[in-house]
């Protein structure tokens, strides 16, 4: 299987069908984009043994967290995180955390935006 | 038991007689703020029981690659978590995942802050 | 007075009625990070006596157009900061001090901010 | 010429009517910070002639992506740098090289706000 | 008076002899930063009358912070602060303030380097 | 040529000799974030041609700059973009024009970067 189909099961795997409806609608306004977030981002690094899909989920998002992300790539990944088995509760605790390694604007931002996910599932 | 104390213990089994001098080497500059990161972030934060103390080594080191930290959180935080029982191999593909989600040159400056922390440990 | 009762009271003289059903609602979804919010965020940070409201409200108004705050802080904050008595001629003037320091697109962004936030008020 | 007449004679340069309508709502709520943008921003910063203007929008798009630029600021500068020439092409490959740098989260928040921006132009 | 001579007055002001030292040393290097820092840092910037000079020090000790600036604007900005009237316990309540809305890696590490500049004072 | 090899020669055009002994010490420590780097971010992302090296080079440093970057990934990108032609009136051009987007603090810092590079070169 080459990179980019190990990208797509990798998605569909993380974020079902709506996961690959927003890859292709990156793909179809920029096919170069797309492939590089499906052979690098979704092929090559979650290849990676040394961590399972959970404990990415929990990287994942304090990533974005700290990074202050306006919400789709929030909305997109607390989705995912429950998808491949983070618990509601856990990831509260992932924002708790947050609180004191990137402060409270952005812990409260992402309580909000999940808050909407939850409500938009 | 109050807040500080819980706060003194969980340092110590986080970061160990280093990490205990390194927060008394804080309040003596800063009664306050030592007592604030000792109730709040290591006594309030680290009581959450959703996540264990290796998912919260996971979440902190996303949280300071991501930001940039200079080397001093991320030098604390590569020993703390290994103490508690995070693998080289895990922490490697910690900074592995956040090129993708923080970019390579955050990636690459927690590696070079990861190995001098092993070559210092 | 517990910590947590300070913090409302806190968020009261801060942000009067509004900034309780804010809170209230943080607390209905993650009552665990209203809180962290309420003992630590309000009660123990806004104790010291060093500083005075005016003078946090600056600082606060400075990290949140630095760190990029998507705009639910900044409203937030500078609905507060007029309350505690910062004028709006010296909120327009942070701004303008934070284009020098953070940049003219921050800057720009929470002039935007402010001024919804005055339109809504 | 002074320093404001050369900022808004940049500005129609790089944003055409749009951009003056846009800078004239700051001025009118913020006389100051629109001065400071002009003669600053636009008047001296646009003056060094090492950089051409083509050059200048690769630069800003990379520093607006890197920073997280909710939106405004993006979509009034890649509709800029359409203006001076750069191509939708040379756009793409900006938000794809920006990828490496700055995380994929980054990347695709800025190709979704391109992509609103060439479909409101 | 003219704006870059504005400036140098207002670093003198601000940071004394060493200030002034240290805008010479980029001048020689980029005379034309050393321009945009003076005539617009330190000349326009600071003419506005809506805030006076300890308020404007709280600004930009906050931005600093927040920015995760590397020590050398921190340095610089710290020893101006105490130069304008700022006392040493308001600036430990700074960064105080700024655990909360920035983090606690980031006020340590401001923490730290405000301890190495009163040393090296 | 497969990717690994694409990116070798990538390096060694951007950065030299010194730029492959660079790479050299992080395959060592960590094979796979070198493996990442050679055939994402200097096979894949090098390869689009809608960029040339130069126009890169200013993007580069320009998420660098806006980053904060500590001064390894300036320090090896001041490098490359001199290599590549990039001049350096260019290179300081790129720091100005940053001052507007991403504040003094950043544009300074890099200016200190940048001015050991060539010291050091």
């Amino acid at each position: 299987m080459d990179k980019a189909a190990a990208g797509w099961k990798k998605i569909e795997e993380l974020a079902g069908e709506p996961g690959i409806q927003s890859m292709k609608a990156v793909e179809e306004f920029s096919p170069r984009l797309a492939q590089l977030a499906l052979e690098f981002g979704y092929g090559d690094v979650y290849l990676g043994e040394a961590l399972d899909l959970k404990q990415r989920a929990l990287i994942t998002l304090s990533s974005l967290i700290t990074q202050g992300d306006q919400g789709r790539g929030l909305t997109y990944h607390f989705k995912a995180a429950l998808r491949v088995g983070v618990t509601k509760e856990e990831i509260l605790e992932v924002i708790n955390h947050c609180s004191a390694y990137a402060g409270f604007p952005k812990a409260i931002h992402a309580l909000h935006v999940f808050k909407e996910a939850l409500e938009n599932a």
